[in-house]
């Protein structure tokens, strides 16, 4: 059966994983009929977002934990997890994609990527397995893998898309509820919530990355 | 254009909303091509639970904050809505149905539901506008509306069920893709997560009753 991981970073859009991106990622995996291994890293988050109010607040709250309310519990360490373990590996977006997989959000192109997910990042490629990144993850592969200079998009937004080409990607404008295929490095992004006007959108191009991180998982 | 509400209960399928069935029900809306309206009760949740470990923590949440991830900051204080502010209403479960919007959870038939909760559904039947309820909401949703004696269904769970009897529901077994409806009442229900195995079989009932809903509704 194949195995395809899923990469959280938190539950909510402004300080961990987009809801909405994580959970049709799961949806479309589900339907596909693959095994699905829920992980993130076991951090403290960089912050807590009040989402009514937008404030930051004086919380804390860890990545993994806050990652398995998605999970409905069922989540790994990203530690313990090796490349071996999984076909393919997928990461929804949200800010904490940007925020505690790396520092993307305060950094930009200088950004710094968690270890165990620049780990993991490298392992797949190495191992010729297909990855997924959603919305502003690719931004967080990118700076992990900037030694294969990845095409990838988060639809259109020029600042994002140069920071990108700063760090050695290559930047393709996409619509948002469609996909960019890298075939020589097996990476599949989609704009997500990045470009789209509402989810119905997300989801066809969460189904549509989905489909392609199977067919080359296979 | 049709508006329908949705009444979130924090976030995460232990303490709150079940995360997967909130955004299932928002995709199959926003696919309906209907004005979506997510609100929530301005409460102090029952408790907070480590979704990775399952044990109660000493945290404080509030519902309508944690709500606000799911609706992605795009959420009212229930008690600002009124039943002439929307044609149709949802509620998805998870645990915050019958431990926040009632205290079904730990007292069964003798619960009480949240003033501003059973405010609302009775305007709703009262203004013959259609209900949904998604897992376990049905049984706060059968507390607060016990004088309209509404014929509805959390599955084949033979406990909750008598509950529901218990509470003057009448419970009908149904399976986990699959709707009831109460037309007399326009009250739609399905199981999900009380009975579904995973992800795209809750997707199959929630994108039934919304499509139920949404037709009752225009």
């Amino acid at each position: 059966m194949t195995k395809i991981g899923v990469l959280l970073s938190g539950c909510g859009v402004f300080d961990g994983s987009e809801i909405h991106e994580a959970v049709l990622t799961l949806l479309s995996l589900d339907r596909a009929g693959v095994k699905i291994i829920c992980m993130a890293p076991d951090m403290e988050q960089h912050h807590v977002i009040n989402h009514l109010t937008q404030e930051i607040t004086d919380e804390k709250r860890n990545a993994l934990v806050e990652s398995a309310r998605i999970a409905r519990g069922e989540i790994r360490d990203i530690k313990d997890v090796k490349s071996s373990d999984i076909d393919g590996l997928i990461l929804p977006g949200g800010s904490g994609a940007a925020k505690n997989l790396s520092d993307f959000a305060f950094k930009g192109p200088d950004a710094s990527v968690h270890p165990e997910v620049k780990r993991l990042l490298n392992e797949m490629v190495k191992s010729g397995k297909p990855v997924g990144a959603i919305c502003i993850a690719p931004a967080t592969l990118t700076r992990a893998l900037s030694n294969i200079n990845p095409e990838v998009t988060i639809g259109s937004d020029e600042s994002t898309a140069s920071a990108i080409e700063a760090m050695g990607g290559q930047h393709k404008v996409c619509e948002a509820d469609m996909i960019h295929v890298d075939l020589k490095n097996k990476i599949v992004t989609t704009p997500a919530y990045m470009l789209a006007q509402g989810i119905k959108e997300v989801a066809e191009g969460i189904q549509k990355l989905v489909d392609k991180v199977v067919e080359l998982a296979k």
